[in-house]
């Protein structure tokens, strides 16, 4: 169950009205990396989790923290947009080019379908989706999906600071940050105290069992490139992070195999296929089978 | 530039046809995680990246294997298809509960669409769509989503495997499935050299000035969920993976704010507000102000 | 800010598994008209709301609520998944007609890609999007939207519940049910009481100035189609609900305008245009044209 | 059958180009709320519907109708692009900010795709998707549904009336939106009649069996947020709207039940479970189950 | 204008229920290339025609037949799901295995969502979407596009023929089918007429200075893949189709450029870039540089 | 499989930033008509073709080409946005109108997502989606698709070449334009080709029995609209394109016939049916018979 409490977990007021940069806002609310995505991928990692404790309790707390985060980004760009030029406007004022210029730089569906509002979309308009979301069961994967979220989510407000000078806009992110900051480590560690463990090892799933994978190819650097330089890093050489095998540097595949025959389907999905010795005699007998049935 | 060479990397032919398996396929070559993605996501890490050299040929060396990959599932699919009772049968066949159970559990547009071919779908038939890769020009945190994409892929991998006995198909499941134990290792270690040459370091972007984020919240664990063991974790007290805080437990937030008041757009939006002492008075108004535009 | 409770609002355990049955339930988690939907719409109502107190206290008040369901939803998918024969079963099941069309029926995806869990997804497999989601700004259109929302999401789980015998799934059907019962009349209640407190009134928006629409055709009832009863109904003729006209019926449009002529667009768009005299005149023309920029 | 005149039910002519009006109109012809939406909502209630007679043609009459509108809207796009500098201008226009502004503003793809032509897309050029209409089958949802449309449609285009200066343009909207007023009217007397004969009542659907849902909360009102004023609303004391129970106010939920213990699938499906006493016994007991397959 | 008439163009009507190729139909209805694509294309290449006439009244004609198609199929899907056993059904049958089955291979939303009716989306559920329509304002281009759409419509009804021995339902496709002749047909003519009176001519757009593309490669087959028998097709030697040029045959390309060097975007992006001498001299300069913003 | 060569194949440097044309060129490289797009809908081709030789390594021959143009389009629009003033910029400059616009007029997922890089998307920001590619296994409707796909991109690009001055710009489009005109060629040959061996006739699919298709309407030009010239064309009089009819002309329908009478779905999918004599005798019919289940 979620209870709501009408505060906010830090203050969320701009300076002045920017109608462009509560498109951009958009961006951390209903990016592919945005907080509605941390919070429902948070919460289906708890629904599907297998074990209860330490690690459920963690995705729970912050899944209701992150729906509070849109919440603040959402009252933002409410308020950015509260005064902002948005297109009703007299007409003097659309022709300058300012004007002008902010309804070119702004999302026009703040104004038209929301009515000065937040929408659940991204900062080019599209609608956010579940596909954005990673619920595997697999803990490890999983906590790796949140490190690279956070990741993203910080690069992007990081980013996104810069942008602005608005002060009340700077104050929401500085905070957004240092949280993003947080989440980073903390499924940093979560990732580490999991192997630790003994939960899962790398590779995930670790308890496929070896002698099922083709295990010759297993720790082989293949390069399909003809960069040269590729043959340099710690992944053509030397021990592998999973402490299993020995890194070893190929210029293309170790194993190739002939493409298989083309397929033939039934005729009767009328792909094209080998040409027959004359057309009216194939045509004659696909006739004779068709007309059977 | 890319060339493409009519050979496969391994073996991809089943020993018999099952449409039902083909359906499943199509999540490995056109799903969240399947092959379509990170071919397109190492590329256009590739094509964004700022810095020539090892990180740039590996990603470029293993974007290109990953379309081959694609390749296999696409020429296992439609042999997978090829004999099988996909729709096209006589009436006595489709009556049979087996073969109907088959028509349930394909993919129909595997035949009505492309004839008993491979399709750029996952398995419940949604398109490849863009917004599944991640490409942000930060390699730490481009690497991260890798060792994600590579981890949640071999989780699939590895459950497909256990359902079906076709040898050919486990074959290239053990194949695939060893290529990404390598490349989650691979990942695992640029990600690691990255920072030991001090590209990049945690919390990712590094070099977003610390002054700047909101560094009371940095490193605590706020609990916005009632359960207790959160607290057990190693995010909740001790020093945090990136060498540079200490973490701390709190339960609930240790920032507080009021929600702002509600917003006032532009009358004109329409949007509903206080109730004036009388609506007839208003409407009045309203409709004074707006004759005179 | 939310806050999670690791409680249900109404017990969610399935008497056995079904995994068919657990992919409909996703409608009701996912769809159009899903709990997912529920829960962001009045959240979103309310961070765009321009009036506080009771509209706005009961927004949010349904949206934590909603959540919750998404959460018992969730959590009763991943039992009917849990031991239910989804693919990961030794040949001689898969053979089974019966497990044969449990794979059928069910949703891949939840085995391949949640292993055993829940998904953002309708019971097609199509993820969750942000547009199925109303905020206007505009009360009364939007409580509208909410009493739609519930009327469709009650009608699909009064279906659902005669698709199983389960007891555990029929009592949580029929808890969801009794709460769209109440939905339902709330937002009834609450959109005649936004009209009787004069905030909003049909036709919404109430305050767009009646001398600027075209009222002329403002309570016409105009017949595009050949089926003659529509005349009959209360629409056709008598007062309109708003009060302010009186219905008349017209057999096809009491307006017409002849369509204006073909657009003729800047030659550089290459769209097809008028045939010149002659072919190589005017292409000479043209390429004089181009040739100089 | 449909048949097509070449004539429009309005004029639809602006007086001058405006690139950056016609990215707006779009909302209105290929928005969530627009006439696509609607004229394809009508049309599949009609095919869907079970009773022959006024609603079935009073739900075609209209579709016919809005397809109309459809093509009036696109008629007026393709004008307002006609002569606008649209991006193939010459370098010194381009510099000019507002050419520029404009070239911001505008659907970039209303040049360079359609040619100066309209797209079945909204303001943000998302394409309209077929998940936009509603069709269930029970007409007093359906028509709630409608009457939803017909509002956010006036409310939209009323916004944009006060977005343009241009007469051809107002003209048309105020066309729209006196029909939007119509239909409006058309679906709450629909919606009335229903009732009022007895075809559906509220709660719908209204024949589910009362008694088989959970009678207990089907008329609390639930606080989930902490705002007190809710309870002063018409919907948390006295009747309900559908006349068969008595609002109720309560602060939070008046059920709970235990979350239910994790689920534990197959563990082929890799999920991470509970602790072993150690991993390297566990380790081996799965490698000997599995390699016994 | 449309006007609708309630008479269908062909009898619609099934022998007798069959929920499986009810979905299968929706392919037809509301796939890329079912009615709903056609009868929307034809009417936005009306819409956004430059020329008056007959190839305008072309499109207008076809067009509106096949929302009448769409009609045709939405009526026959939803008795096709009369009497099915859609999952409503008693315990007893939902055990058998031909009714799960069914079951399987029903698109659910068609009970669970439209109550036994068509819906606007593709044989495997996805919605309908804008995306799938071509209309550029280029008549050859988009005849062709029209061609094709005949011909891909065409294939997949001739496929679902032999997967039904309804005669009712392959009475409906061979009617399709016929008039998918007549319209492949149809479009050919068009598309050379257009030519014959020198609208516009191969390569399209025609009038594009020749002069302006990089004619030394317009007329070079380039081989990529290491076939060697595309060099024995008429597209790589002799003269090209549009008459003015001479095909020749390369193994690879005859031009290449080294790629340019990575770029450097601003470091406000957190890219990363190239390693300083020292991180902690750099992380200085950084901090230095943006505290002065 | 596939390799990749750290060359392109023509150069792609732009004389200086421009980041509103780096989102127009989006169109070309993750556009519906795309160079992800054909690259991707050729190599299906290929994976789903059912006979060797010359047809299937022309398809893998262009198909890697394609994905070398993606990389050229990539590489191009990194360098457009490398120094372009794209939001992070001091607070004089964005005050500038001409900055403003350029913002406006950009991608801001190009700054804000990817770092100032190339994105898989269009150019109103739209993913890339599988369902933009046409693979049906029948090689002259596959063709025609990949004539119509080359015609629409050598459109497009022909309009952007006209929305810039920049030379590496311009180069590098006119050297794609050529491409186009060759595979224009090339698909127009092929599909010349296929037609004179046989392979595939007109109407395709060619081998479906002409007794099943309803022939009297193949070839019959039925008029929908109003528009009197249809007749005009050689679509309407004469011998068809496929040498197998004679074109006839007809105003409206040859054939009609009535609507079935609207279907009846079982009561418990509670679609709203036939008013009963009395609405309390029905409730208590459907209350016995529900409740007895």
């Amino acid at each position: 169950m979620f209870f709501h409490r009408q505060e906010l977990q830090f203050k969320a007021t701009p300076d002045q009205p920017d109608a462009v940069f509560a498109r951009k806002l958009q961006e951390l609310l209903g990016g592919q990396y945005g907080e509605i995505t941390v919070a429902l991928q948070y919460m289906f990692q708890g629904w599907n989790m297998h074990i209860p404790g330490k690690y459920r309790d963690l995705v729970f707390g912050i899944a209701a923290e992150e729906i509070g985060h849109v919440e603040m980004l959402a009252t933002m760009i409410a308020q950015l947009l509260e005064k902002a030029p948005v297109g009703v406007t007299g007409k003097a004022l659309q022709d300058d080019p300012t004007v002008a210029a902010i309804v070119g730089g702004m999302d026009v569906q703040h104004a038209i379908v929301a009515g000065a509002g937040a929408r659940p979309v991204d900062s080019n308009g599209n609608p956010w989706q579940g596909s954005y979301i990673t619920a595997s069961g697999n803990l490890l994967a999983d906590f790796t999906a949140n490190a690279n979220a956070e990741m993203q989510g910080r690069t992007q407000a990081a980013r996104m600071y810069h942008m602005t000078d608005d002060h009340g806009v700077r104050d929401l992110l500085s905070f957004l940050i240092a949280r993003d900051t947080m989440h980073q480590n903390q499924w940093a560690a979560a990732a580490r105290e999991l192997q630790e463990e003994g939960y899962e090892l790398m590779p995930t799933p670790s308890n496929f069992p070896q002698s099922k994978e083709y295990q010759q190819v297993s720790y082989q650097y293949l390069n399909f490139s003809d960069g040269k330089t590729a043959a340099e890093g710690s992944w053509a050489s030397g021990p592998s992070p999973d402490g299993k095998g020995e890194f070893t540097y190929h210029d293309g595949p170790t194993t190739t195999a002939p493409m298989p025959p083309p397929t033939h389907a039934d005729s009767r999905f009328y792909g094209t296929t080998e040409l027959p010795n004359s057309i009216e005699k194939t045509a004659g007998m696909v006739q004779d089978k068709l007309n059977k049935e």
